[in-house]
């Protein structure tokens, strides 16, 4: 019994070339041999469609993919997910469903029973949960089909549901399990992901296929990484991350006791540097755009996304600003040059001073004698911003956007300035582990100018100004916002892991107080398991710790 | 039996407010005899509370709440609305409960059993669903508490859920249902509300109370509107909308013969107008800030959002920004200025020419020989956009957006330049219903200038510039809008209605394609049952329709 996994790239909605690419790939499973070849969960309609699943027309499409690949399944058979109807009137209109094709038809079809719906999932927002667990029965074999989720309650501490698909298909005796996912990356998601695959494996003592997306959508990055897996619990092959294969494995294989493990590499930051070049490249490609600008302070963090839009642009397709004030240091231009020309993208340098000083005479007559403050320094941002929109709009690039988690965490930048663009590249990773990602990107040869790395951090925005003249050192902030970000940690809690409480206090203040800018803000890359956007939901105008 | 509903405005996460608020109203029920008083869903920590639910902190200050009220609960018994924890490791971490306290302490737990999770709700992101069903018996009477939702699958054509709260609770016998809800406003509610509790008490035959929030928080308006219904689905007391209010009723008096009913009115545009009033109140006043600016166009949106933002903060907290360019027509300046005066607001007046050839300047050596095109349009709103919030930082404002419903489905507006602004107040309802609220508010003598409603749209950034240019008048555009974003209805169902073809996909084009602005703009204050903002989740990166 040959299985291929399809381990692919869809894009939402784009019903026809879904359906293409996998058109393709049943060709080439059944070229080689394959018996069953396996899609992702709800690979025909792209993961997640979010609200497009409240449209009858989306439902109507989705169907008609299905339909399509079911005549395909003629010599292979084919697992793939789409949504199904519900025909009860009762509950949701949907089930999230694995579709077994074969001999040119719908054989059978297997609904989702666990329905994740937390961080950046919804899906009990839409879907019904399976109440029936039937095995297939193919060319001899008894298959247990499950979609993502049904397998993740077992390996885990916590469990969020009170019963598991797979013991609920024991007394079936099926001889291996096909699990079709849409499992988002975040850097601790690949270890995870074996760990619960291997606690399924020893508990049911059968062999796993596990195929995942890979690509990413909006803000979700998937990574692939699909396994096949022994009964004992055996890694036999992971497919690689963040690429597009097509592979076909041995069932036997999973029985041979010579089988080693081939896990690959899972650093965290050479996994969110390759996800977040994907995470470009996708959201261009997706969109089809091809070029990107963003402002060059000639600090790390415009620096580092530089580097990355490059790497998954091109530098012909990456444009700089530089954009210095009277506040900005020389070394701020000399930097952002070397930069730019170690990573061969263009520059323009379009002084602000001019603008600055018309949008100062305007407001004279309401601002006289009023102190140079915090409104000027947004001014600052915001003339920033509208350059670089004018230049998007002008030439149409996307502007990236280059703040960091640590600055989002705390509001440590300007609505409509610095915040302004339509991707957030590092808005997952915090200031410390920009650095540590830059340093590590630097090693087979300098990038970002050291210089860069070594001095102090500042906006830039008015006289000597540094980042720490406000906030506490990255050192010591990004810890305790990851405590109360990742870790959902309490002043309490916080203050108990030897953090001083008045500091404390005052940095889950800012947090709070800072959803208005956050609830305005591009689309974050998430790499980290609590990013920034769909996945930390909170209310503007609550009171809670300020 | 005398039952005191209590129809509060809670702040979310402001504990100590918010038991504050419910004493006082303990004090005066217990004051006034009655047996049973009665709070709304979640309100010791106010709703929607979102992902602090998942802070073990924000639990335990809400467990502090519930036990304080128990201690106050002494010849009164309370019905209250809070988190409880889940003791079962299998399953989510909380249930979503009514706690009856009495003699000093928690006589019962009644969880949510149906949890919505669909448009703006995601309650099954935090909470199990019950799977016990027991009426409280206090005083001789057997109680069926109920948690909102819980009887919304009666009276509904399409139920959500397979199972019935009260069906479950029927063998026991309850003399009375208590539903304490957190139920938002839309122009339809009020009447759907009342409908389904009809519905229910012709099915169980039995009187229903149910406390509802009013008030705001952020986007989600609450009405109040609690009610007291007969067995025979007579409505007996129905409280006022969009106020607080403690109201107590006479359990005896729903099997009285000669009641009668006394419902409100219900049109939409007054009950739009009060919503969006208290909408902009509340918002500011849990952000505690007091005054508000916005741009004055000389055109509709921006003199309805001021005559609501006067009527909501007192003009004398309004500050309105008259910003010309070489573009704006002479009444645009003469029009803004009496609607100013007519309101009794502040103006000022800052042309934007100086800045805008600043800006030209600076980017002429990157523009040179480029035409005049929508970069140039959009640069004039980001000057404004950057006007308005150099006032808001010099002076604690916030910045009240005015784009419409129709704009801001279709894109018509410019991020960072008019798309800005902290809230958005009429970007739920559409350009048509813009015309008909203010030409309701101008019944009673003319606030709104009729030259401001007569005068052809235009956004004034190029010469001779109308609304028309681009898109269809508002009467066509906005009944295809209401049908793709209310009725989620597809190309196909919609150019049955008899709607051109080539603009119905145009239109749905610019809807989808445009995702990015919306994901970057302000919340919205729902008045609608579909609203942009947390209920409405779009994927950016789509390829669907477009």
């Amino acid at each position: 019994m040959k299985i291929a996994l399809a381990q692919l790239n869809y894009h939402i909605g784009a019903f026809e070339k879904n359906l293409e690419k996998m058109l393709r790939a049943i060709e080439e499973a059944r070229a080689a041999g394959a018996n069953i070849i396996c899609f992702a969960e709800l690979a025909v309609c792209g993961y997640p469609p979010r609200d497009f699943l409240e449209f009858e027309d989306f439902i109507r499409r989705s169907e008609q993919s299905v339909q399509h690949l079911a005549k395909a399944a003629k010599d292979i058979a084919i697992v793939v997910g789409a949504p199904s109807r519900n025909p009860v009137v009762e509950g949701k209109d949907l089930y999230n469903s694995a579709w077994f094709l074969a001999d040119g038809k719908v054989l059978q079809v297997q609904h989702k029973t666990l329905l994740p719906t937390y961080d950046i999932f919804d899906e009990y927002r839409y879907f019904e949960p399976a109440t029936e667990h039937r095995v297939v029965e193919y060319k001899g074999y008894r298959i247990a089909l499950t979609i993502c989720e049904d397998i993740w309650n077992i390996g885990n501490e916590n469990p969020l549901y009170t019963i598991c698909p797979l013991d609920e298909m024991q007394a079936q005796k099926p001889d291996f399990v096909i699990n079709i996912s849409a499992s988002p990356f975040s850097y601790i998601q690949a270890r995870e992901r074996l760990h619960v695959l291997k606690a399924n494996t020893r508990r049911y003592g059968i062999p796993f296929f596990y195929v995942n997306h890979v690509g990413a959508q909006t803000e979700l990055i998937f990574d692939g990484g699909s396994v096949f897996i022994a009964p004992n619990g055996k890694l036999l092959h992971e497919m690689p991350y963040f690429e597009e294969q097509l592979q076909i494995f041995e069932l036997e294989e999973a029985f041979e006791a010579s089988a080693k493990e081939a896990p690959q590499p899972k650093e965290k930051l050479p996994l969110i540097h390759r996800a977040l070049v994907l995470g470009i490249r996708d959201y261009f490609q997706k969109l089809g755009f091809q070029k990107a600008i963003l402002g060059l302070s000639g600090g790390l963090d415009s620096a580092l996304t530089a580097l990355l839009a490059c790497e998954a642009l091109g530098p012909e397709n990456v444009l700089g600003l530089i954009m210095p004030s009277e506040f900005s240091s020389e070394h701020s231009v000399t930097d952002a040059r070397q930069l730019a020309e170690n990573l061969g993208m263009k520059t323009e340098m379009i002084p602000i001073e001019e603008t600055f000083s018309a949008f100062r005479q305007t407001l004279e007559p309401c601002f006289a004698g009023l102190p140079f403050n915090v409104t000027e320094e947004n001014l600052q941002a915001r003339i920033r911003g509208t350059l670089l929109m004018a230049f998007s709009n002008k030439f149409g690039h996307i502007l990236l956007n280059t703040t960091n988690k640590s600055e989002m965490a705390v509001g440590y930048g300007t609505l409509y300035g610095d915040l302004a663009g339509g991707l957030s590249v590092i808005g997952d990773i915090y200031k410390t582990e920009v650095f540590a990602l830059s340093r590590l990107l630097n090693e087979k040869g300098e990038i970002i100018p050291q210089h860069i790395i070594e001095k102090p951090p500042s906006a830039e925005l008015r006289p000597d100004q540094k980042d720490t003249d406000s906030l506490p050192p990255y050192e010591i902030l990004d810890p305790i916002l990851y405590q109360y970000i990742e870790k959902r940690q309490g002043p309490r809690e916080i203050i108990a892991l030897g953090f001083e409480p008045t500091l404390v206090k005052r940095i889950l203040r800012m947090v709070n107080i800072n959803e208005f800018k956050r609830y305005q803000t591009a689309p974050v890359l998430r790499v980290s398991p609590k990013a920034f956007g769909m996945g930390r939901r909170m209310p503007i105008v609550a009171k809670y710790l300020n």
